[in-house]
C-alpha cells in the first residue's frame, strides 16, 4: 500500500512550553508533504523528524491564530537558503495573504521561489486541493476566528484485472481502462460479461480529518463519518467543560463523542493545555466513549 | 558584585538546524533581563534555560533579518498569556514598526500590555537606553542592512567610605553624597581633606558588548575598547574569508584581531554556519590571536 501516513511535529496548545512545540502536522502522501498548521518552531521540528523540506509544496492553516502560524516566515525564509525554485501553495482564510504578503517583501524580498496564497472560505465545506491521486476538504470547525478542519481523501483507485478471466473472454486492450473502471465487457456478438467476473475490487479509499480548534460541533460528523483516522483537538479535560467552552475549544470526552458519533476507524487527540501534566487523564477520559483513541505524541508518525 | 551575566540562547547563523538555535541572548544585569535579538523559538529557550519571562521589559534588536528576529511575534504573544501588564520596549531600526506594528494588530489585538517600538540609528554610536545603574550604547557595524550592535555598560558606582576617618575629620552627614562622588571635604576653617583620605575606590565598572551580524570592521574599535566580555560573530573560518566579505559576516580569526586590538578582556565567538560540525577548528583558529577566547554554547551562561 503507498504511503498515507500522519507525523505530529507539534500538539500544544497556544501556551508553548518545554513539553510541547505549538501546532503543526504533517501529511505524508505518497511521500508528498502536506503540512497542516506551521506554529513557531515548526522548521526545527521538520529537521528533528528528518522530514525532507524538498518533499513540501502545500501548507494549509487551519485558521490565523498566532499558535498556528508564527513558524510561517522561518519556514518560507529556510526554504529559500536551500534553494527552492517551485512554487508553495497557503491554503488559508484571505485574511493571510494581506498580514504575511508584507513581511514577505521585507524579511524574504530574494526568494527563489514563489509563495501563492490560496483563500480558502472555513464556513464551507468545499473541495480546496485535487492532486491525481488526493483530494483535500476544508470541514467548517466552531473556534473564536474563522476556522476550518482538512479532509485528506485518497482518490478510489482501478479494480485489479482477474488475468485469467481477461484472456479466457479475449478482452482487447482498448478495453482495458474501462474495465479496471467498473464497466461490463461487451463481447461483439452483444453478451455481456459482468465487470465482477473480470475484475476484484481496488483497496478501499482512505481518508484522514484533522478538527483543530474546535468547540464541541457535531455538524461536522456527516463529513468526516467513517475516516480511518481523526485527529481531534482535547484541549482539556471534561470537568473543565465551561473553559472549553468559553475558549471553544474541546475536552477529550467530546472529541471521543464526536469519533464515536462519525464511527471513525481511530481517534487521535491532541492540542492539549499546559495544565495537563499527566496526559493519560485526558486518553483515559475520551477512551470511556471511544475505545481506539490514543495521545497524539510529538516526533510520531501514525499511518492512516 | 551584582549580577551581570551574559545567557546564549540561540547562536546558530542564517541557516537553522537541529544543533543551534538562531540568534538571541539575554543580558542579566541585577535580575533585570535584556534580551539581544529574538530568533525563532527564542521563548521556548527562554523556558528551557528557566528565564523568568516577567523580568524581561527591553528587547534589542541589531537589524532585521528573520533570523535575528522571526521569535519576537511569539514571545509578544506570550507575554500577554502570561497576563503581563508592563510596557515592553523594542529598540530596533525604525522599519520595525511599520512591519511588526500590523501584525500586533492582527495576531495580539487584546494585548494587556503595551508594546513600544523606540527606533534606533544603526549607523551612530548613542546612547540608547539610561536605567539606574546600567546604560545601552549602539554600535555600528557593517553588515548587508543597516545593522548595530550593543554595549552594556555599568555606570560608575559611588566611593566606599572609610568610617573612621569619616568619624576623625567629623564629616557631617550632609556632604557625605558629595564626598562619595569623589569630591574633597572642605572644613569650616578651609583646610582641604583630599578624598582620598575619606574614600576607597569603587569596584570599576563593567562592560558588555554584542557584535552581530558584522563584516570585520575595525572602527568598532574605539568602542569596545577594554571591554569585559566581547561578544563577536564568526560565523566563518578564515579559509571561507571571501565567503566572509561577501555576505558581510567575520571570520573567527577577524573576529580575534578586534578583540586583540580592542584589548578585552575575553571573546565569546559564535553565530557559526551550520558547515562546521567540530566547532573547535573555530575556537583554534581565534585563539591563535586571542588566547581568552570561547565558543558560545546555547543555555549557558557567562558571567560579564
Amino acid at each position: 500500500m503507498e504511503r498515507f501516513d500522519l507525523n505530529i511535529l507539534g500538539t500544544g496548545s497556544a501556551l508553548p512550553t518545554t513539553r510541547f512545540n505549538p501546532t503543526s502536522q504533517v501529511v505524508n502522501f505518497r511521500d508528498n508533504l502536506f503540512m497542516i498548521d506551521c506554529g513557531e518552531g515548526t522548521q526545527a521540528q521538520l529537521r528533528r523528524m528528518q522530514l525532507k523540506f524538498s518533499r513540501l509544496s502545500h501548507i494549509f492553516l487551519s485558521h490565523l491564530h498566532g499558535d498556528h502560524c508564527f513558524g510561517l516566515m522561518g519556514l518560507i525564509s529556510t526554504l529559500g537558503l536551500l534553494g527552492r525554485t517551485g512554487d508553495l501553495i497557503v491554503h488559508a482564510h484571505p485574511d493571510a495573504g494581506r498580514i504575511f504578503r508584507p513581511m514577505l517583501d521585507y524579511f524574504c524580498a530574494e526568494l527563489p521561489y514563489q509563495v501563492i496564497f490560496n483563500p480558502i472560505a472555513p464556513q464551507k465545506h468545499e473541495l480546496i486541493l485535487e492532486e491525481r491521486s488526493l483530494k483535500v476538504y476544508s470541514i467548517p470547525l466552531k473556534h473564536r476566528v474563522p476556522t476550518c478542519g482538512f479532509l485528506f481523501e485518497e482518490k478510489p483507485r482501478p479494480r485489479h484485472i482477474i488475468r485469467e478471466m481477461i484472456d479466457f473472454y479475449q478482452v482487447p486492450v482498448r478495453d482495458m481502462n474501462r474495465i479496471k473502471e467498473g464497466e461490463d465487457f461487451v463481447r461483439e456478438d452483444g453478451t455481456i460479461i459482468p465487470n465482477e467476473k473480470l475484475t476484484r475490487p481496488a483497496e478501499s479509499i482512505r481518508k484522514f480529518a484533522y478538527c483543530s480548534d474546535t468547540a464541541y460541533h457535531k455538524s461536522i460528523v456527516p463529513i468526516i463519518e467513517g475516516v480511518d483516522l481523526l485527529f481531534h483537538e482535547a484541549t482539556f479535560l471534561e470537568k473543565e467543560k465551561v473553559r472549553a467552552k468559553q475558549t471553544m475549544h474541546s475536552t477529550a470526552l467530546q472529541a471521543a463523542k464526536i469519533a464515536h458519533a462519525a464511527q471513525v476507524k481511530k481517534l487521535v487527540i491532541g492540542h492539549f493545555s499546559a495544565r495537563y501534566t499527566d496526559l493519560n487523564v485526558l486518553l483515559a477520559e475520551a477512551k470511556t466513549i471511544f475505545p481506539e483513541t490514543i495521545l497524539a505524541e510529538e516526533g510520531k508518525c501514525y499511518p492512516v
